[in-house]
């Protein structure tokens, strides 16, 4: 199934060489793709600068090693502007790691592109991230993001999931994915890759947010499944193509995740989980926070208890728990419908009235009983238990015979 | 182990000999114990009743057909006095079934004994159900109600347990036996009889809540069960001996067993199962409402998930979060202390500062790195790369070499 029918147009820069990706990328879009070479995502002194100068200016700025004259805006105070110069300096120190212009507006080809605050594929929803939102994020695949993350559920857990775990996710996002939800996650082995491909066996678009470039398979034994989400979803990137993941990496990453989306699933994680950061990232942005919970004996699910217990996570089992907390009013689902009654039907046992109920438990298993030793049983008086029997074998439970009444079945005698 | 040991120290009425129970039953007691053969408990008519006249005058008024004189304290309203004589017929129904005083007070012999409000064994939170309190509790056994009930939770759960949820239910309730905590439980298959086992097993002291006489077994295949609870726990009815159980009598039960202790565990439920009954009287109560999750594909932790999730019950997978949950100061249990730290160790990986662990992080696995090289994988200045390699080469992680600095381990060479 394309993309497209899930709810995800492709984007226009994807759509191949009507729209050149290449013709592109501008000065701004050149000095933010040499930022993600340069400077580690998330690092606020940069995300500061960015609010003040333009890109391109900051990208300068790196190359001389000093800022320009007074910012605009008043943001010049001489001990914040000494801070801001002082970190030009981690900045300066891979500055040998830049390629040239040309180089970057070549690596934009076939799906690969970068997409900047203002662009119109721009998820407006990083913009919470305040001064750690990236400084672009580089893509492959053919979905448009910002659809996609309009309704969409990121679900992420432990690498070292269990058969349960992994059943689970999979479950889940499969289910999801069928009801038009778009599945977010790291593309690690375990609880991410079993949501990516639930996602991806119902055809629907899914979404790898990467710690390393989007070219770099990490794990290397998920490069077939990384070809399969840039084909029918997205693989994307803060960091520039053939950057390598790190450990602290990872984490910086985790807040994208949780902010690209309605709301965050965890699915098994350990006391020590990755995903828990992930999963505060998405309480401290005040996104709905989720945890499937599991067996207390498996220490995989014990983060996820936790988080329940200390944190609010919802305690989630199935895809119509998530949708419900995602769509609080019900506008994005219809409302499922109770199965009709049957007009004229009898009654269930579970549907009789409180006093019916004692009345027909009151009638022994074998043989028969009188009004007053039904009543007696019951505990109800005598008006009462008239009124209930009538109603009980006027339902087809009970029926009148020589001693009194007795329980009706069809190949009994009195 | 003597129930004494775990803190409830054995009733006064229940030492023996020396003082007789028989001896005790006075006139409003054996009126209370008469009440019990003629209503169902929890029938709020009486409990009217019982505010407002004194037990004999209550039985004298349903022998008698009507009710005496008006009442004091001005309950005589002409309309509330019809409805509540109109409640005598329901309970004279049932007049052929009352013994004389003489065997009521037979009754009482070994461990069965009856406890009254205002005797010094009833607990007192019993009478948080106003008119719905019981008219009197029998009991058989040793261990004193009211002190076994000052620290006492509800473990309940589905009668068609799985492995699972016996296993845990057993392993919670003697964790919480073992710290002196009393297991108040229902006595029926599955959740409940893993919660007495589990407490017997440690010598606690534990209470069944019987839904029929206390000398009668049911289910059956408890009797031995029964005979273990009453000789080291008690057993506990509101039902007088002899009585049958019936299905309404469960939840009717029910508010019994939630009003008794100091909250309500959950171990399993169905959607449908009767502990949601309990756990919906503990939460009306005001009680702590907790619940274990268990496999979301397991139907029968579904009702547990269920109230995690839309009822607030709190999610707990161990007897430590039970009793934090019932001792919110910690006054109850001393402070766990955390593992003395060892002075003068080396920090772990795990306890490294953000930067120093960025910087362990960007070394190669093999080989050696220089500062810049190092400084600019990590993605921190000079300084800061400086600062941090002196660190971790006084706690051992890395060491200096003639190209650099690599990671430090014991048996290779530079």
């Amino acid at each position: 199934m394309s993309p497209a029918a899930r709810g995800a147009p492709v984007s226009p820069a994807a759509r191949g060489a009507a729209v050149s990706p290449a013709a592109r990328l501008g000065d701004q879009h050149l000095a933010r793709a040499a930022l993600t070479y340069l400077a580690e995502p998330g690092d606020p002194a940069l995300g500061v600068l960015l609010e003040i100068y333009e890109p391109a200016e900051v990208l300068a700025a790196i190359k001389a090693g000093t800022l320009p004259g007074p910012a605009p805006g008043g943001g010049d105070r001489p001990a914040r502007r000494r801070a801001l110069e002082a970190a030009l300096g981690r900045w300066r120190i891979r500055l040998s790691w830049l390629p040239g212009d040309e180089h970057l507006t070549a690596m934009c080809r076939d799906r690969i592109r970068l997409v900047c605050p203002a662009d119109p594929e721009w998820p407006g929803a990083l913009d919470e991230l305040g001064p750690a939102r990236p400084y672009a994020l580089w893509l492959d695949g053919h979905a448009d993001l910002r659809l996609a993350c309009a309704r969409s559920v990121s679900m992420v857990g432990a690498r070292a999931a269990t058969g349960y775990g992994a059943h689970v996710a999979g479950e889940i996002a499969a289910d999801l994915g069928e009801r038009g939800w778009v599945i977010v996650s790291g593309g690690a082995y375990g609880i991410d890759a079993a949501a990516h491909r639930g996602a991806l066996a119902t055809g629907a678009v899914t979404i790898a947010v990467l710690a390393c470039g989007v070219d770099y398979a990490y794990p290397a034994g998920h490069a077939d499944l990384f070809a399969e989400i840039a084909e029918q979803g997205l693989l994307i990137s803060e960091w520039p193509p053939g950057r390598q993941p790190a450990r602290w990496r990872f984490l910086v990453r985790n807040r994208t995740i949780a902010a690209l989306t309605c709301g965050t699933v965890i699915v098994e994680a350990g006391e020590r989980s990755g995903a828990l950061n992930t999963a505060r990232h998405a309480a401290q942005l005040g996104k709905p926070l989720m945890a499937v919970p599991g067996p207390v004996t498996s220490a995989q699910s014990a983060g996820c208890h936790r988080i329940i217990r200390e944190w609010g996570a919802t305690c989630v089992t199935r895809a119509d728990d998530i949708i419900e907390m995602l769509s609080p009013l019900g506008a994005a689902d219809p409302p499922r419908r109770p199965a009709p009654a049957i007009a004229g039907a009898a009654p269930a046992r579970d549907e009789l009235d409180t006093a019916s109920a004692r009345v027909l438990d009151a009638f022994p298993v074998r043989g028969a009983a009188g009004t007053s030793t039904i009543a007696a049983e019951a505990g109800v008086d005598l008006d009462t238990v008239l009124r209930c029997l009538g109603l009980l074998a006027g339902s087809g439970f009970i029926e009148r015979c020589d001693r009194g009444w007795r329980l009706r079945k069809p190949s009994s005698a009195c």
